[in-house]
Order: structure tokens, then sequence, then C-alpha cells
């Protein structure tokens, strides 16, 4: 059995995970824009995440766990609550591998989301739409069916498969001043922390996070986990509480966390999708909008952004219901 | 003087221009989906036009335009009529050189588009919105600054410029099948075609038009020049018809023109943006819904698209109207 799972993330684990993953994600491409740099008076690198198999970073991680499994675990398939991007990821992931993925997702998800997760071949097991449900619901399908439950972000299999994305930039980009993610539960974050701390220790790691769903930013700074209440943001995969193993990588490795608006949110999008011409949603925007709130001090500094994900419904754009 | 303006393109012109215009415009990635080609059971690489400079190919022919000028006519600026791509194109080509550009836009240009000509330093004179109003006011200008004007398309700068987009793609991918681009005035299309004949001869050019702008159809199977009688697309820059020097071009090295519908413009479109992550205007979904509505037979063949451009309102998409 591998034993990823319980294992402390080091730089061999990132980067036996970037080897193990290499052939089933695409290494995204880092872009610029002139008039974006222009616009914050800043170098700014875009990885561009949203390019993503299945659409977002959550690729990395899936397929790193799925592909660490032993052949014995793997035939019996592994599960997943979740009505977002990580569903499509481990759906995918299975895919590659022949084997099941046993996804709960909430009765009121998207059309457009339950259908990605199908159209990878994943097993949609619908709840009803609150966290205890969507746990019982999980707990009897493992029950059924023994397969190995992937957490979306708790757990080092997946933190380490996020960890890959900062490790390509900085296989490209010698020393950047800041690498910025959005936080949600803190897959993405405390993987990219963990690259920053091994592979560009120069770097400072900014994560930005909507006002109104700010666990990571209140945990971070009063010292102690506080998970969300009724987070309510349009950055829709950022509504999750950090996780017991990404919380204490993140307040060991993160530099800084700040919070935005959803106002800022909206316009950061609506400005990347306007000058670089590239569908990011509204998570991937959050970021950006930290520039936009001038929320720490970056100007003519280099710096990278990870725009985690491009899924969206096209027929309901935020600068449309205003 | 510089006799660009009146010389046939050969080859030696296309290979100048692509120098000339080398250090101010983008080399455009190519980019391929798996998901698209599966969709269409073809090899499909996508010419990225709407990631050029100023948002559309038209950067190409303006660049290549402008820096042909002589120092004399240089200084009294340029000068065109546009409500589209080549003004923005324009005003930034006289601004690298920082000479004038003079853009006469009718009344009723969106205001997205008078901005844009505006912050790349154009110089806007409105008119009445027909073609009579804006020649006249253009002359007027002409007279009064001397200005050369340089028209979108009916031009062999322009058309030597547009060519080098083909040329770019054939510098990395030896003998597609095919390659297909949108056509309205032709320039970018009688660009391709001459790329083709001298650069990869084997390769078949085909053009896709929509059906409510069909006059490079019309005139390319009924062997005359036919103008366009009330165009009426959501294709913006697909408008007009062709002109006295594209429409040759194109009756020889064309190898074929289909037309397709709104609807399948639309749904192009919207394909490209859900799989891709990538913003193109409607213009650039034609030769896309032309796969759609298999207009020829193209399974299993390797085919380049020049996705022409990325200017669009983002507050008004076309499906969000039905």
């Amino acid at each position: 059995m591998n034993l990823d799972h319980n294992k402390f993330p080091d730089a061999n684990a990132i980067r036996q995970a970037a080897r193990r993953i290499d052939n089933y994600i695409h290494q995204t491409p880092i872009l610029t824009s002139l008039s974006i740099n222009k616009i914050f008076n800043a170098k700014i690198f875009f990885k561009c995440e949203n390019f993503q198999k299945a659409g977002s970073f959550k690729s990395r991680g899936a397929v790193n766990a799925v592909f660490s499994l032993s052949e014995e675990n793997l035939k019996k398939g592994v599960a997943t609550h979740s009505s977002g991007n990580h569903a499509q990821a481990l759906a995918r992931a299975a895919n590659l591998r022949k084997t099941n993925a046993y996804i709960v997702m909430p009765e009121n998800s998207p059309e457009v989301k339950i259908s990605a997760v199908k159209s990878y071949g994943g097993i949609v097991t619908f709840c009803k739409p609150n966290l205890k449900a969507r746990e019982e619901t999980l707990l009897k399908i493992i029950q059924e069916t023994n397969a190995t439950e992937i957490h979306p972000y708790n757990d080092y299999r997946i933190i380490s498969g996020q960890a890959t994305a900062a490790k390509e930039i900085f296989d490209k980009i010698d020393n950047p001043d800041f690498i910025l993610t959005p936080v949600g539960g803190g897959g993405l974050l405390s993987g990219t922390a963990l690259s920053t701390y091994f592979f560009s220790p120069s770097t400072k790691v900014i994560a930005a996070e909507p006002e109104q769903a700010n666990d990571a930013y209140l945990s971070f700074y009063q010292n102690k986990f506080i998970p969300s209440k009724n987070p309510n943001t349009i950055a829709d995969g950022l509504l999750t509480s950090l996780g017991t193993l990404t919380y204490p990588i993140i307040r060991k490795y993160v530099h800084g966390i700040v919070t935005v608006s959803e106002k800022s949110i909206i316009e950061a999008m609506k400005l990347i999708w306007e000058r670089m011409k590239i569908i990011i949603e509204p998570s991937s925007a959050v970021p950006v909008a930290a520039l936009l709130e001038n929320k720490f001090n970056y100007h003519r500094k280099n710096i990278v952004i990870i725009l985690s994900g491009g899924n969206i419904d096209l027929n309901n754009l935020p600068w449309q219901n205003k």
C-alpha cells in the first residue's frame, strides 16, 4: 500500500507527483499581458490552470491520488462528495485508470456540472443539499463498494498534486517576488506554499479570499481554526473551510491572506476576459481582485497568479445580473 | 517611395512583411483540444489571432502598411473609415510610429469600440452611419491632412500583412489538409490563400461565410463580382463585400467557399468558449460553424482554423438573446 496519504509532503513527494501525473495533465501555459502589466504597474505571470484538463487545477491532485492507489484499492473505485471541479477531475482520473468514480452531488447542482461529471464516466448519486446528507450518502456508498474516499483537499496526495502547479512555475520563472492563489479548502494554497518553500524560498505566498467566505483569513490571523459561517460568494469554488491538513501548512508557510469584495471579483474577472481573451471562473479572479483593491504593496514587482479554473455557466454571467 | 501598395504580393513580399512586423505583433499560439477533435473526428489546429495585439489579425496588415510608408508620408498620418477591428489596429500601428491615425466612425458605433480606438491614440471623427457619409468624411479629412488612406482590405500591403498568419502556421505545421478562414472583405482570406499557394501548396483553402452576408460565396461560384445586399449577421466583422484586389486572388487561389447559418455561428462560438476557455468573436466562429454543418468532407483530416479575433461586448452575448 502506498503511504503518500499519511506522509507530510516533502520536496520529493512533490517531484514524484509531478512525474506521476505528467502524461495525464497539461503543463499549462504561463501568459502575460502588457496592458494588464500597465494597469497594475507590475510584471504579472498568469499560470493558466483554466486550460487544465477538466477545466481546473483539481486534475493535478485527483490524478495524483488515483494513480497512487494500489491495484487492489484501484479496482474498488474512488468516491467523493463534490458539486464542483473536484468531482469532474476525480471522474476523469478514475476513467483514465478504468475504474469507478462514485460522486455524491447535491440534488440542486447545476445541470452543466452534473453532465460534465457524467461525461467523464462518473457515477452520480444525488442527495439533499446539505453537508450532513452529503457525508451520510458518501459513507453509505463507501460501505457498499469499499471505494477509497478522495477528499477534495484534506489529503496529502491531493496537496502534493496541487503543488505541482507552482513547481512548474518555478521551473520557468526565477524568484518571483510574489505568488498568489485563491483559497477555499486550501488544497491549492497549501500545495503552492510547500512548493514555494522548497523550490523558490525567497518568494512570498499571498492568498486571496472573498470577504464573504473569509474563514482562512480569520483562522490565519487569529491563529486558530475558524470554520466558515454561511459563506456566500460568487466564487463558488471557495465556499469550503480549511481542513485539518491544509490549515497547519497554510499557517506555517503562507505569508499573508487578504480578502476582497464581490464587486472586485466580478470586475477582476471581466478585466481578464476582456484584456486576455481567456475564460476564467470567479474563483480565479479573486487574486486579481486583490491587486485591484491594492491589498498589498506589489508595484514594480514580479507576481505570479495561479488562475485556478475556467468552469463557468456561460448562460449566467455575473456582470449581467447587475 | 515604397511600391508595395501597387505590387501583387509574391512569396518575398509576404516574407518581408513577416520580418517588418515581427517586433510589433504576437506570433500567436496554435492551440488544440482533444475534446474538440473528438467531436469533429478530425485533428484541428486553432491559430489564435484572438490573442493578437489589438485583439485581431488586423494588426498584421495595419502594422505592415504603416511601417511600409515613407518617412515623408508617415509624418502626415494615416486615415481610414472603420467601426471595427481595423480601426483599433490602425490606431495602434500609427501610435507605434508616433504619427496620427484619423479614424472615421459611424456615430452609432458601440462605445466599447470608440474607446478602444481612442485608447490607442486614434483621432476619431464621427459621421452618419452610411457608406456615403463614411467615404465623404474620410475624403475631407484626407484633403485637409494629406494623410495616407489605409483601406481595411483592398490594399496589397494589408493583404501581405494578413498573409503572415498563414505563413506562421506553415512554419510549424507541415502540409495540413485544409486551412479555413472567415471571409468578409477578403483581406485575411486572400492573404491566407497566397501564403498557402507559396508555402504549403498541397493544402486546400476553404472560406466560411454567413448565409446572410454571402457575397463572397455568390461571387466565387457565379464567377463575377457580386456585392452584398443588406447583409445582416452577428458576425459583425464579415458585413463588408470583397474588394477589387481581394476578389481576383480569392477566385484564383481559394478552393471552396461555404456558408453557415446564424444559429450555427452562435453554437460554434459557445463551443469554443466552453471547451477551449478562450474568447473568440462571432466572425471567428464562422469556420467552426462550417464543421458543425458538415459543409465539406473533413473527417480524419488535419485542419487549420484561423480564429480571427476576440473583440466582443461581454455585456451582450448572443446566446443570451435567444
